[in-house]
């Protein structure tokens, strides 16, 4: 692959509804917006020697065009998927084209809630997965992703 | 919520496929297209002393989107989710950013169709729900929504 | 069919358990018994030019022989068949024998409670179905009727 | 509640065909009739203090009625629906009106007899039950429930 | 058994709608009532050397109660159960107490309707099952029952 | 049809293992073999005037081959499928060809057997169905046919 | 069976975390431990003229072990086998080694839990059962056993 | 229909993810584009006297609203729809407005793959299928539409 | 592989019933028999330098035979199984040994038909599969056979 | 049974394409015929004081054929039912016309393999079965029925 | 591996409630103890030149352990895992461990008996399965991985 | 609680079989054991300030009992119950008493394996879950648990 490792690219996908986080009932939610977590992640990549892109869709068409274009600019992909995790073979598809590590990152416990929520079309075709550490959770596959990437390079 | 209640604000959502009413077949169908029933509706809603939106789309995440933007600018949601009403877990997350009274509607009785149209992806979180009744079911809608507002309210 | 269509008769069947409504944990339920329901729906009935008739059983078979009755002698029903909704094939059965508009009324949104709550053995054989709209429910289907007797008529 | 708890009341449902208990093929079950098992029960009330009401039923209605009044007439309920267990929603739909301890009883370790008898509709709603100890199961729950209403009344 | 053979009785029960029989759109169904089948089966009786009592009731628990007096006053019952073949454990209890040949007779081919109509709570414990020969399955069942209960009296 | 109606000939068709009725365990199963109830067949179509002609095979295939052969030959077809009745597309495809009654025969009432046993490959394709009579089941079937038959050529 | 039945052994098993009983969270639970059970059970038992053994353990092995032991030793058993109750086949084996009463207690109504706990593996094999009705289930068991043993030894 | 037949035209759609076509591992899935078979399929268009259309979209309301269109534009449409084939019942409706031949294409053999993709949402409203012939698939369609749009004229 | 490639052996096997096409109701059907498809099927076989070999059975067995003698003697196979598509593991078992492109087709859309036409035993072992277009689809799946065969060859 | 016991017969059954092994890929099942393992097991037969017949068909009805005359000219039985093992009723109903040991062989272990070969429609009632051990299985299934056939006699 | 394969080690595990054999019922289950299976399998492993070790645990745990064990120390094993064949993974990881012929072993015709016992979680990592010979299975499996164990060490 | 939370104590439990790491196959699995994990986690405790406890066990109950303990003893626990994780409600039972963070980690990505694997007893009542990152995943539970273990002291 063509791209380079020097400093590796990691794009990171909100699926639909995370552009609301923090907008609504922030006593129970809490205040951290969207845009927080992406600043948080940003500063953290710097720190990691890693280039961080984030993106969020509420289109699965427009999620699965931009892991698409990751293909060839991407090293490792950070995704969740939120509702599209359970119904969408679109996503599973356009993954399956990439070649790097994929983590999948659940904010909530999925199964602690509704059946539905327990199934997910990309859990077998992703390299690891984490959910239920909150807004932690993208920190976490960001710091693991550095040894990944390390191992997919060599 | 700091949403004026005097002139409540009630949105219509017309799923996918929607748009195309009296546009074929008017023998087995009928004439009335999407303009006239929106027509129809915004005329009861002055009378109701209702403030009527409405919003027809095809794509799931445009739907997603619209219902984000009532969080905070609507009173009340209409929503005949068409073929999504069967799959789309991205529309039952986006309602359940909503606290307002929400009815879900269908032109024709869902079970006399195909099996997979019984299941609905929101039934158990809308407030209330009417099928078989054509587009009356939208008159029947907004009328009963004037109480349920006031109740609200209250 | 000989029934004089000048002052349409409509039927209204209340299922098992109907006949405690309001009197039992007013906080909770509210102080509406079916007796107050009936009362409300025969005034509306003179309003709307409909001769109301109303019906409580908590037997499956005096709710069949009742749908049987109405063959000859009413134009329209609207039916709450509380738990038979979920069960009852005769019932299903004996509205099957019907010729005119059957409008299948709940007063909760069923798709909150158990999942033997969401199964309808008549959903697919009645005209149009509402449900999570409390007793108002009912006036709505009277007033929906009216539009649909006239249609049947003509 | 306005019930007099000084003695308290108890009253006990046989559902279907346990009026025929005693009369047929003696030989393999007995010659313990139906009213052989109710002085029982009522001689033991007395010993115990509790005043014992029963009611046999082969009719879905007819027991949904006698819960319906044992809301105000009775401190607990002491029932086996026979067959009515695996199938009525009515009856669980009565039960949940009653705000007092409910023990069900089967005669036969029902878990021994086809797979149908295995579910019961009003498990998750009766307090406790009891299986396979034949008629001696009235016996047990009758004296189970004076403690039970002894707690409810402080 | 203490019932006489030397004529023996033969009891015909007709379950829930089964009375609407030839009352409703006659050019379909035909013009044949209840009243005229249970008149050729008392006929055919005669010929046959049996005694014939006919029963129609839309109450399970009126059904119930039959097949429990049958016990001591018939040596062979012919039943079509109709709605309540498929959900009824009430009736097939009773029929359990039973010690004489049982026909299931249905009308109609059951198997060209809806699905649930193709599960039996009564075929296991029937001696035999007649279906799709209209009113003429009863004429069959009532012939085929004189050599059953001439094997039964030996 | 170019097939004469004056004297009907009726097809009998035995599924596989049929051949071996009689030949085995005369003590449980009786001595009567499937040559006996063949002739006693051919009798009684004789004094019905029915022309008679049977057939049995262990080969699926055979089957489908005879029955397409009756679409030309034959007014009505009685089969007892056994075996393949359970599996068997082929013998309904071969079925869905003829234009004429098809009555289908179990000698013991299959739903005492095997679960497997009570699922039917060609009940709702068949005319009608009996079960459970024994070999008595082939003549109600061809008694009956005489009715239908008159019914068709009419 | 060599076991001498004038003072009939019973041996009483609690399965896993049941040793936790009363260790915490008193406010909700109570504060009666496992040993108040047994000291409680022990003392009923010396009225009943019955010797008690009781016997815990969170190993399934060591339960299959102790039922093993209890064929020679005990003339009745009752076992509360807690989470094995949903999954074990080792110890429904042990107990299809046994010729005496069985009774399974459950201290919760496992109907009102996780439907995995609706199904047990023992619940077809054992005599009967208990459940909801707290720790007083092992003295209603224990009271019932009495008049088993007595039956058996006869 | 006002559409000119005298030059048929051909809508054909490619879901999601097929503009990666040839795009990437050329090795293994060959350096065919999306363009390279749309050009071959305008060539042979002109030789079998049919104007092509082509239209790839990842959005599930993209090839839904393409669909629409076509109702008024085109004479006949080949789709593969790709991942929505297994989810999409927004694509469905949109073809039951359709009055033309719709040919479903699938490259691969789906099923030699993951169990949901062998359901497909549409296979039962399509006029016919291909699948497994890779690329060849398209070409297979367009020649058969011929002689299935000259049907339709007639 | 010692069979001479120069001139390639295409097998087309019929299934059960096939025999029957154009023998009745070619009001509905047509009147292309067998023979007639067969005939154009080794016209077009010339054309395309291909020996055809045809064969139609209705019995599994002698599929199974068929195809067990083509693994020596043919370069590619067609079939069509009929009935036993969705029940045969006998003939999956023999296309198990061949090494050959095999084209699965069907008349008709059987995805329009019974859902258990929708399973196919043999679906994910063949090369590719063709359904809905009538007789036509075997010509198709002859000359995409031509490619198929060229590459194998290769 | 008439048949001489001194020395019993024992028919081998091999199911659809067994007539295939050691024709097709040498390298990799093998050079072993079945005309081999029928020389082995005749010798080892004739070792073990056992006449051996051994019989292969790719036709059901021939498979139930051959076990209908085993009947009364064997003393034990040996089948691969190979593909018919998951699917054949009718070698199920053969097979309950013995009274004999039959022991159920298949070469490779089919738990390996798809998931509609774990499922036989004979296992619960052949005596044994055995499988995975290659076509060594047969010695050792023809080995162990020496002793069954010498308790059967007995 | 560095196991001396010239006088090869085979472990056999017997699992729970398998220490009761021969203890209980010599009447039904013969007197035949473990102890005696075992000294019968050590005797003919001395005959086959194999080095025999038993063991049987009632504790999962145990079975685990011992199968580590044998990771080291054996050439083969014997297991019949008994009730932990139906659930345990923890023996199926267990055995993943291992690098050697497997085989299964069963005394009865687990198909015979409850459906949950035709569940194994073993059966398709096991090289082989033996079940219904009762006792015997063991020889035959011992003799069989003399074998298996020469062709594993060329 | 009373535990001291100025040096929290944090619990890991290493399921069945996880004691064989390292100790097999280290091409494939790596050269770590369970021993080099453990010291690595009792290394990073030090560093974030947490005092470490590992426990290994093979047996359900051992591990039920070791989580007991914790109840009066740790802060924290991560849990990898390795095969139990999809079968044991025993442990699920234990874990319900904790009142502390739990988190669930497994090694591999347990959803590119078999389908019982994606299963979880306890995923509902953990905390959070890890999966497919190594050795590594213990390393992210353990830093994670620092701010969870801080919020429940605040």
């Amino acid at each position: 692959m063509e791209k380079i490792k020097n400093s590796p690219k990691v794009l990171i996908i909100h699926g639909p509804n995370l552009n609301m986080l923090g907008k609504r009932e922030p006593d129970i939610y809490g205040k951290t917006t969207l845009g927080d977590i992406n600043n948080e992640l940003e500063g953290l990549g710097q720190k990691l020697g890693l280039e961080i892109d984030t993106f969020q869709s509420n289109h699965e068409g427009g999620i699965v065009e931009k892991i698409q274009e990751a293909v060839t600019t991407h090293n490792a992909l950070i995704i969740n998927p939120a509702a599209y995790t359970h119904t969408s073979i679109a996503i599973r598809d356009a993954l399956l084209l990439l070649d790097m590590p994929v983590i999948e990152v659940h904010l909530s416990n999925i199964y602690k809630r509704e059946p539905f929520r327990h199934k997910s079309m990309i859990a077998d075709i992703a390299t690891a997965r984490i959910c239920g550490f909150g807004t932690h959770g993208y920190t976490m596959a960001l710091e693991a992703l550095v040894g990944m990437i390390r191992k997919e390079v060599k």
